[in-house]
């Protein structure tokens, strides 16, 4: 049947383009993608597959319930867009100016689209239940996965699989790990109050700038001296901004950064000796200081016998020929907090673009479309796995 | 013939007072003091004392020439004013939005103007020759000063005087010193060009934060330990502007600052320190960078006979109840261009104001009006010891 | 005949003990291990196993040719102590002053020659040859491994074992891993040439210890900023020396430390950043430098298949209960050029004491005895597999 | 009278020569100067001019009461050596074994001695009395003078003055100033407690060379940012010391330094600061610190009409041709406690050998011994200004 299933999908190909394209011309920001919710659900409607709209905010669930006993196992696939300019000139260029799908998300909404139409003509004789995950909001924390696990919707599930189209890995090669695959990444903002006045006489301020490049140093210790070699976390400063005019000593500094880790252990830590060294450098002047930091996405953690099974199924489609565990990737992904309720696994279908190509997020940003039905492959190939 | 003087000034005190509130309520900034200017050629037109407009720029000098033999002494006043919205609840305030006369100037002007029209009273038997300075844009470099000195006005000149009405100085004091009085101040920007990136990846980036964080740091070397410890100076950096959000890494830092000093030769040091200091810290992480440095003012010197008749001037004065030499300040001024040229010297005039008094440049500034004509006093008072 | 062998070890219990505790007594330092390797070579001589001495230095290599055909493999055993003062309080406490097997190498030769003779019992049914290593200077580097391995000893070798008894790793725990197992650890120098002056006159000298201080800081940058945060290196400073009185400004300073890492190219990235930071810290104030780093051990990276057929050998080691894969040991271990020349794996055998027990390299470091014949047990249980 | 005083000074060259040279050979250090103190009290004992002996340690002071009324009034000479090895090439070289007069106390004995000498020649009709002060342990802190001003030594005296004889001046000039002149100098200690451990563990440790480091860089902020820029003040870290070998994290770092200042306010403002500083390093990272600070001599200020009468003393000396108002030095002096104590004046009489010369403390300093009857000339001189 498998084997029917894949030929019927390379069928579809040419829709799973039009979906893909028309997506991609009225790309929706994270939480404001309702016309897209919409899309979905009228295509579910169109298959009278049932299906349940505004789960957890703008998300669409649908279930189809094979004509065999089985497991239930969720497949997802995300639909927002970013709010970033498409500086591509193609025909399927966005019409919607500073939105744009330069990650992939219309794809994976295409491919999952196609492949319920493909599962409704095989219903009778398929085995268990699928049900097709399709999440708003990925791009922006705090995400859409979050309220779709709160929502109940993975409750009777008994394991989870999704891909992302991924732009810098070659056609053909599926990748993914057998544990932790992407990272947790979060956000922080730092202000110290210092106290300003004339250039001219330090003496009777609390110079934030120098207070506030002090900290910018010895946050770089964290990394360099307090954490485990062996782990791995990033802390970067994104944004310093400190001062009005040449001669006038700033009052206020504000420092805003990112942390990225692949453990809650590390998570911690990072947080607790950054309370610690921002308070040391602000007492060593008296300054004062407030630190916001806002947990994002946790880790991404694939369970090893799920992964075992996609790199099974990657095995099985035809178009990949290599499949392959790599070591994580600090990008975040909210795809997280499925696999943290349900066993689950999380890989990269390779899409990059012959030629020039460009990586997710950037203006030019496009996918190999081929790529397409062989996520929806390898998709089903692991529910087949999972079945067995 | 001196107390006559005095006595004619005070009884001029109400006009002083209209003419400073009338400023008071027109203010204009640094360059743009046209009408300022046309009320300053006005009230000499109607004096009938010969002057010329348009000197340097905005400045306006006129001469009164005595009936004796004698010498040629220019007085200066200065009367642009400051982009800041006047705060204050007096009937006199600032009709103009965001334009103020936060520093004086006003009262300046009006003791300039109302000693002409006194002088002109004693011309006959007036020994040499006052030229009346009426100088623009002394708060913005590159300043009024030093055009007005190009065009030849101060050739003809034997000495300069010149006072400011300084706010945190008590009414009856008069400030200065024998050698260096007030600071050059220049202004520095300094542009960090690193390379930028994902947040996750530092090692692909050329981090423009920590570069400049390092630099900030760096840079207190050079009063701590590049410079003579007797001397003076302040680097300040007013300025840090760096990158745009949280988790990308900025590829540019702009700082900003200003260098003060009270000699030459700690400037070209401060700044061939700088320029070191900023290539090394470039040079570590292969970074580019620029570096523009404005000398500004030069810092004002006052000629040490000038000053001492500038004392001895004060204690003839009723007012001044004490006279001292004091600690240069570190504010600059571009009356520094005058005693360059010339000898001479300039003087604080104690104009605090009795209760609550505010800093100069302060949305609340005011000045203690009868200083004005102590100014004023002073000023004529020197002018005839000089003749001596 | 595995378990025949493995009866035999178990008997031969009491003489391991006796090696083991006699050469723990008797303990001798990288390259100077003479004693040691006669005892060795004593031991092979009265086994009638013909053997080498100086090989590459103090190493001792004997061969015994099975009476069937099958593979060469090399098993290695080192045997030098640490300058170390043995504060244990037992009868086999080390007899020499400052000297001690605080590192377990006393364990591994008992283990080796134990299992030499053996092995000697049960030669003609034996496939194969076994080549036993007794390698000289582990503990300093350049170390033994090298000259052995250039005097062409595993030239005809198939493949190459080790172990070492880990005194954290509980007894009955066999842990590796299938590639890199143990990291590359280096040692740097650097000294920074000021110029010194007294304490009261910094502008006439450039100062070493500010230099110095700044340099530590900056660091910091390599690891937190300028790797790969997959990656993994340690840069640390363990010698900081500068200066000889309080109001004296220093004109030079030394800075001892070491880098660990796990590939080269992450080592050859921290060597040329470090040599960057280096060179802009010094020309920020014309200061001089010289830089030695001295490149050690490489990281120990194990061969996939030696190392699955390890932990397969240690599974059928009646006393190990456990045998894992764990994350890499930031310690370092010439065996690293053993897996460079041919194909290999190191283990760890757990040989933690009960109650407490103190860590290698402290100077009450000891181990639980029982875990000698479970190392000879592992490494021919290994070589049996390799057989087949 | 004060002619033939100046010629009979100039009659005892050859034995103020004697004199300072046999000193020369046998120095003495600080505290330990007790044949110093008994060849000068031998001196007195020859001319029976009542003396005591033990003041305040081994200070020497002798009374000469003049014939007729008048002040009382002190002039000093220390005699202590420093541990400094003479490397000069003279017959009068140094005997002692890395001892030395490598600042010129011996020279300023040999005045104050001739010049008793001298003076008692001339009692009758001197007015006033002479206090003569042979300090002893002016190089080392606490120093002599304290003690002797705590005995009581100077409780009826009406001033004191007292002169250096300077190496880096020039023969025939005369250096003083009329407010602060030399600096005070404290001797700080501070040591932080981190947490020592293995190179390749940073994360168990509390690295305390990463910490010193941080703490070396923050305080260059003292001088930078938190003393008002027209004050002076060095703060020096002499000594930094940290770690035993490459691959151990050190757990503790000795830094030790200097600071000097010109007032107690900026002084106690340093102190302040630095203990800030230091809290803040060692809470940043949870470390343990101490913080020994030694104040020293006081800055040494002269009193303004005293210094006016050196001034006026010094233009009257032939050899002087030039008397100058100088900076502050910012090397320390033990006779500020005399001016603390009582109206007082300190200076410099010009002693620059021709040609090749060294600073003061130089293993090759001298003095040209002209300087010696200058000094004395100088001294006796001002005395007599100030009885009139």
């Amino acid at each position: 049947m498998l084997q029917a299933i894949h030929k019927k999908l390379d069928e579809l190909y040419p829709e799973m383009v039009d979906i893909r394209r028309y997506l991609h011309q009225y790309p929706e920001l994270s939480f404001q993608e309702t016309k897209t919710a919409q899309y979905i659900a009228d295509f579910y409607e169109q298959l009278a597959i049932p299906y349940q709209k505004n789960v957890g905010g703008n998300g669409v669930i649908a279930t189809l319930k094979g004509g065999k006993p089985g497991k239930t196992i969720a497949l997802r696939a995300d639909f927002d867009a970013l709010p970033i300019q498409d500086e591509k000139n193609v025909p399927y260029k966005s019409k919607v100016d500073g939105v744009m799908h330069a990650c992939g998300h219309d794809g994976h909404t295409a491919s999952l689209l196609t492949l319920a139409k493909t599962m409704k003509t095989f219903r009778d004789s398929m085995p268990g239940t699928i049900v097709f995950v399709h999440q708003h909001a990925e791009e922006y924390a705090p995400g859409g996965a979050k309220p779709i696990v709160e929502s109940g919707a993975l409750d009777h599930v008994d394991a989870v699989f999704g891909t992302h189209l991924w732009a810098t890995t070659p056609f053909g090669v599926l990748q993914t790990t057998k544990d932790v695959f992407m990272a947790g990444t979060d956000r922080f903002e730092i202000t110290i109050q210092g106290q300003g006045g004339h250039g001219a006489y330090p003496h009777e301020t609390k110079d934030a700038i120098v207070l506030g490049s002090k900290l910018v140093s010895d946050l770089q210790q964290i990394v360099s001296r307090r954490l485990d070699p062996l782990e791995t976390a990033v802390v970067t400063i994104g944004v310093f901004e400190a001062g009005t005019t040449f001669n006038v000593i700033a009052d206020k500094a504000r420092i805003i950064g990112s942390v990225r880790h692949l453990n809650t252990a590390v998570q911690e830590k990072v947080i607790a000796e950054m309370e610690k060294i921002i308070q040391a450098v602000c007492a060593g002047n008296d300054a004062a200081y407030t630190f916001d930091y806002v947990r994002g996405y946790p880790p991404l953690v694939n369970h090893e016998e799920e992964a075992e099974l996609v790199l099974k199924a990657g095995s099985k489609v035809e178009e990949v020929h290599t499949t392959e565990e790599v070591r994580p990737v600090m990008a975040g992904e909210d795809f997280a907090y499925y696999t943290i309720e349900k066993p689950g696994a999380y890989f990269f279908t390779g899409a990059q673009k012959e030629g020039n190509y460009y990586p997710h997020h950037h203006p030019k940003f496009d996918i190999d479309e081929r790529a397409i039905p062989v996520a929806a492959k390898t998709l089903i190939t692991a529910y087949f796995e999972y079945q067995t």
